[in-house]
């Protein structure tokens, strides 16, 4: 299928197979393209900015999980499953609350996602999406239970009557029920962050699902691997950034000091689009309604200052991540939580992947360069 | 570097490209050789045979983090700081109190390594050997813990004046001194399972490495994809087929009836080695001495029929696997801890492979092939 091919691999990607296996195949998918002629974003076939306007994150969930769109019967009874399984296991809590509060929000994520494979594992294959509705419906409260006790001290009761993951973790968070533009957008940032083909972390999903492993052991990974400053996080230090800038003037003073001493800022460019991130049109759009309810548009305008001069100065685009940080920042979401939203978001590509390997698998063991010492003798360690 | 080519890749590898990235370089690596022609599996130039006669798992674990053998000095400092970190914090022992005894043990490492990730993370990668010594001064606890814990109702001393991590590990889990020959054969089995190039696990340790993440998160993933029955976990198989014949005339013909009925048989043939193990003729020589110790060859004879006859119906070699089924089982080892042991050995392999990765870096993102749904719109739910 050559129209299916990448149109922005470069010339001097081929040159350099085996660096970070850029440009190379790892395997089939169905779920999504990136970058794809003609379209920025997809999943199973739907433009992500069709899905952010007339969907719900609960309907591309069942998306991944299924390959269809669900009718309304199906979408009803798929929300009354996730909604059923929100709660979690005394154990976990008990788990949770032996985290520090100063611990890093992903470690949390990662080590509540292997212990409740412990306590509720997956038997087989036939329980995988099982599984997988069940961190889905559980993420926020492993997320909220923890934060909220280790630095309120509350123990929150993890069942709200919110009908959406979204505005369940926002009431977690909060202790009340978010506004409907709350709702709405955390709704549209996790559809925003739901798939993008095999990144780093729902790569590591598929190595792991290779062996046959359980599911929660591939996300377990998957969490961890978004940990890293290269992958999750850009969000964060962007919202680190813009909070350091007094107004657009300032913002675009600041930055360009930044540039002249090489530091790099987070939220621009990407590793596979080239001239824009499909999804960051949709969430800025979604920022400025934010910034109008929270009635100070400070930040808004200092964000839209930072997309102006980076675009002027080294004609780099926003991605996904840097409205993110505002929009977040608006609905009152601390910073260290910005990551751990995108576990819960992208647990649902994670799975769909998991799922897909699972359904024509081979287990991923590539080779290796070698670039070591010569064949050589052990000596006596007298003599060493 | 012709030479260092792997011999064993047959013409129909190339055309798998893509299909679990077999044959295909994932990077470089000073650490280790597989296959490579005159040489069956070598780390860091010495050849596994010369270190599982000459040296000891410790001495091993600094090869592979440092790239030399250590003098008596460094040895011995390396030994006092490991063995100053065997113990547990009491918040991981009341973690592991809230894993059911039925859970799966690979379920337990994982989730005992992600918990510790919270109480002491890596701050930074100068902490990163720091870290793997940590993990590997207590894993032989969270194992025992753990094990004894819910299966015994024990709350274990997690600190041993055992020399070794070999000897430590089988001191906590029976609660008594071993004997120098199984002090002995831990340490020969740690070293012969500590490293393996870019096998699933070790690569998963890369993945998530490769996005800058932490390392408690890249072993945390390592182990989940170790878990998988298609990695870890086949000298458990094998333990539970020999387990079931009588006597080798009993092996052989119980075996001829599981070919015939298609029955996969664990511990033979390997996807790299084509005509034999290297490590299968040294467990399988401290097998038979384990047998003679234990005074009842029975098992031992078993096995030995086991490998005679997959070799002469199917021309299959015995893996690494096969004669540590026995071996673990002579030296009192439940099965269920087979796979975890491994975990004790291979940290050292992914905690070096993790640090050759961050040493040199580019993210791991292949692509893949796309084939999904073409471009289509959302229908309204009320149409669907």
């Amino acid at each position: 299928m050559a129209d299916n091919k990448r149109v922005d691999v470069k010339p001097e990607d081929k040159k350099l197979a085996g660096a970070g296996l850029r440009g190379q195949s790892a395997g089939e998918t169905a779920l999504c393209t990136v970058g794809k002629s003609g379209s920025g974003l997809t999943y199973c076939g739907y433009d992500v900015s069709d899905l952010a306007d007339n969907a719900t994150f609960e309907e591309v969930a069942y998306l991944l999980f299924n390959g269809e769109l669900p009718n309304a019967a199906q979408l009803d009874h798929y929300k009354t499953a996730l909604f059923a399984q929100r709660d979690l296991p005394l154990a976990l809590k008990e788990v949770l609350q032996r985290i520090p509060a100063n611990a890093h929000p992903m470690d949390v994520m990662r080590t509540g996602c292997s212990f409740l494979g412990n306590l509720e594992p997956e038997q087989d294959f036939s329980e995988q999406k099982q599984a997988a509705n069940r961190l889905l419906a559980a993420f926020p409260a492993i997320m909220c239970y923890w934060y909220r006790y280790s630095h309120e001290g509350v123990e929150i009761d993890c069942v709200t009557d919110e009908d959406s993951i979204g505005g369940h973790f926002l009431h977690l968070l909060k202790g009340q029920a978010p506004s409907a533009l709350h709702r709405r957008v955390m709704d549209v940032s996790l559809i925003l962050y739901a798939e993008h083909e095999f990144n780093a972390s729902t790569f590591t999903a598929r190595v792991c699902a290779s062996t046959l492993s359980d599911m929660f052991s591939c996300i377990t990974g998957a969490i961890g691997t978004l940990r890293g400053p290269l992958h999750g996080g850009a969000n964060e230090a962007a919202m680190d950034m813009i909070q350091q800038f007094d107004s657009p003037a300032d913002a675009k003073q600041k930055m360009a000091a930044m540039l002249a001493r090489k530091e790099k800022i987070m939220g621009f460019g990407h590793a596979i689009y080239r001239t824009s991130d499909p999804r960051n049109v949709i969430i800025k759009a979604w920022s400025e309604k934010l910034a109008h309810e929270h009635g100070d548009l400070s930040l808004y305008d200092i964000s839209v200052a930072c997309e102006e001069f980076m675009w002027d100065s080294k004609k780099l685009f926003c991605n996904a991540d840097f409205f993110h940080a505002s929009a977040y920042h608006f609905m009152g979401i601390p910073t260290a939580l910005f990551t751990p939203i995108f576990v819960c978001s992208r647990l649902t590509g994670w799975a769909a992947h998991v799922m897909e390997q699972r359904s024509n698998n081979r287990i991923i063991r590539p080779s290796a360069d070698y670039i070591g010492a010569e064949p050589r003798k052990v000596i006596p360690i007298s003599e060493r």
